[in-house]
Parts: structure tokens; sequence; C-alpha cells
């Protein structure tokens, strides 16, 4: 696919094609050789004319009656992400968070690899961490240059996260996915993404029956 | 604020509520009485136009030239999330991630306590995790009832997570969130959100340089 193609998805679709690629590795994975937008749709837990407006910019390869061919559909749609090769991957903070993110099973056939965990704190560097060895922060730009890392993720407290993104800006990486409930200042090219873990169970919590609560009323949150 | 209010908040908003509940959070902590809307915006990373749009859901409590009274603002904000009192949760899956997530510092002052991790590996079952001890899922209605528990957090692998979900929803939970990279099957009346950690890296890697990427190309993503 051309940039010039890639440049023209919407937001919202490039949003939804990590999930149609999630159900299309499942697919792959139980032999299916085709699929229908109506079974993707389910899969992926959206509607299906949503699917189908969302896989014309692929182009059309799905046969009507048959449906999408599922190893066809993957190769693009894995090209479009850019996840047809692995991206290295650096983590920073070696607690509890850090550490299961290191051992998480579900980065190694998306497209990802942590390559390395760093921390300062000299109780955990050195420290075995699945395949890896918990390194020094000092050793960031070495362990960056070697293995070509675009891609970090913050994983310390909120009050070291500002000078974690710092760090990771100076050695190159150009993409931050950061855990710490903070806004990072990054400069323009440096593209950041938050998972707030507290905001999700927030959002829900607005949904929820308030008189599901318990204990007494806090006066500010 | 009356349910009718609530009902009239757009979903956008809802989930914009959080960020500025954390950062009104901090603004309190450092024992700043006002803010304006536009330091509330960059503290957000939110533009300041629909901070003010945001906000005129609660009422006009800015004032020109002084800005918004963080202590009610937060008062104001915190009870239209329903996290002015705390919501208990129980966490499914002892592994890695659940550990990390029973261990979470971020979710203390945000309205959230977890109560209860579980899991059926005999050997986490009876595990010290914080101030918690990992308990076995046949716990998990006793646990429910006692606490009253209306949050479950998911975090097994994929091909346990049903399971959880359809255990979390016999024992009457009613939101979910899920770590697992699976679509729940729940019925009307449980809302589940998702957060799959490889979603949120691949929309980082549509946007980078495919330059960047290292290894051999995979044929299947």
């Amino acid at each position: 696919m051309a940039p010039s193609g890639r440049a023209s998805i919407p937001e919202a679709t490039v949003a939804r094609l990590p999930l149609y690629h999630r159900c299309l590795l499942d697919l792959r994975d139980e032999g299916r050789p085709t699929v229908s937008s109506e079974q993707l749709a389910d899969l992926a837990g959206v509607n299906a004319a949503k699917v189908r407006k969302d896989l014309s910019h692929f182009g059309s390869y799905g046969t009507r009656g048959v449906g999408y061919d599922v190893a066809h559909l993957l190769v693009e749609i894995a090209s479009a992400l850019n996840v047809d090769r692995d991206w290295p991957c650096v983590i920073v903070g070696a607690g509890n968070l850090g550490s299961a993110l290191a051992t998480f099973a579900g980065f190694t056939n998306r497209g990802f690899t942590v390559v390395g965990v760093l921390d300062v704190d000299p109780a955990k560097v050195g420290r075995p961490l699945g395949s890896l060895t918990v390194r020094h922060q000092d050793d960031l730009a070495e362990l960056v240059a070697r293995e070509g890392v675009a891609i970090g993720i913050v994983a310390v407290p909120p009050v070291a996260a500002q000078e974690a993104a710092d760090r990771l800006v100076e050695v190159g990486i150009t993409s931050i996915l950061n855990f710490a409930p903070t806004v990072l200042d990054v400069p323009d090219h440096v593209q950041v993404r938050d998972v707030d873990l507290a905001v999700e169970l927030q959002i829900l919590a607005f949904h929820e029956d308030p008189s599901r609560r318990v204990g007494p009323t806090r006066t500010a949150g």
C-alpha cells in the first residue's frame, strides 16, 4: 500500500485496524480460509457496515457469498499498520507494571518485541525478567542505538515520567506509550499515547449505578 | 447533579472528565485555589475551548479573570463520575498483569480499591500480594457479596477470559475492565471496556516511519 493510501485512512479506522488484525490472526490460527464482514464484525465487536467501509480502504478483497480471504487481508492490514516486520521496544521502569509488560505474552505475535527494561533503582538493575535482565537507565542510549529502537514505554511513577520521556526523546525514540497518569511534554516529532488505567475505571463508574459504591463520601474525589 | 443532568453529558465529555479530575487532584495537592480554563487545558492536554464546553455541563463555576474554584470543581466532577465514594473491585487473574494491577498505586485516590485478586492456579492461591492474599476463584461469589463489588477486572490469558467474564456476571458484577485481547460476550446489562495494550502500540506503529522496523518481513503479521 502506497504512503498516499495510508495517509487517506481516517483515524477512527486506524483505531479499529488492530482489532481486525487480532481477529484475523485468530481465524488464521483456526485454519479458516475466509471470513464474511458479518463474522468479522461480530468477532471485533464492531458493526458490519463499518467493517465493510473500513476494509474498502484495502481494495475489494471481499467476494459476495464467500467473504474476505483471511490470509490476504491479514497481510494487507499488517502492512498498513507497519507490523509486518517487528518493532523493538524498550520499557523504562522495572516496577510491577513494567515487569508485567516486559513478560506480556500479548505483544509477541502483534509486531512488537521488548528488547530492554531499564530502571535507576540498584535493587532492580541486574534482576532477571523473563528472557531479559533489567539494565541501568544509563544504558539507554547504547541499547536504543544497537537495537534500532523507535518505540519506548514509560512505566515509572508520575513524578519520574517526564524525565523518563526526556531521556527517551534524547536518544532518538519517536513513539511513546505512557502508563504514567500525567501529560508528557514532548517535541512535535514525537507521538505519545496515554494509557491511564484509572481513566478506564472512571468511565465505567460514570455509567454504573451510584448506589453500588461503598464507604463514606470523599470530599474531593 | 441530578441523573437527568448526567444523562445529558456527551460520551466524548465523559471520556475527558477523568483527565480533568486527575489534574484537579494534582492542583489541590499543590495548594492551588483556582485554575483557568487555559491552565487546565494545558495540564489535561486538551484545547481550552473544549475544556470550557465540557465544564459548562457543571454550571458556571468559572469567574472571568480568576478561573475555576479547584475544590468546588473537583467535588462536582467526582460526583458526576460517581467517584466521590469508593468502588471496590476484584481482579480475576494473579499473573504478572493481575499482580501489577493489584498493587497499582494509581487507583487509590481515583475512587477504586482492589478488594480481592483471584486465580485458579494452586501455585498462586494463598500468595501475598500487597496487602491482599490471592484467593481461589471459587471464593468469588462470597467476596463479591460481602464487599458489594460491582466492578471486575479480567487479567487472565485470552483463552480463559470468557469463562472469567461469565463467572463475574453470574455473581452480579455489572462493569468489566478487560485486559484480555478478545471480545467478551456479556448480557446487555453488563458494560465492558477493553484495554488491549498491543492495540495501543499498533496505533503508534501506524504513524511511525516504517524504515525503523527491524528483522525479516513476517508473512502474516
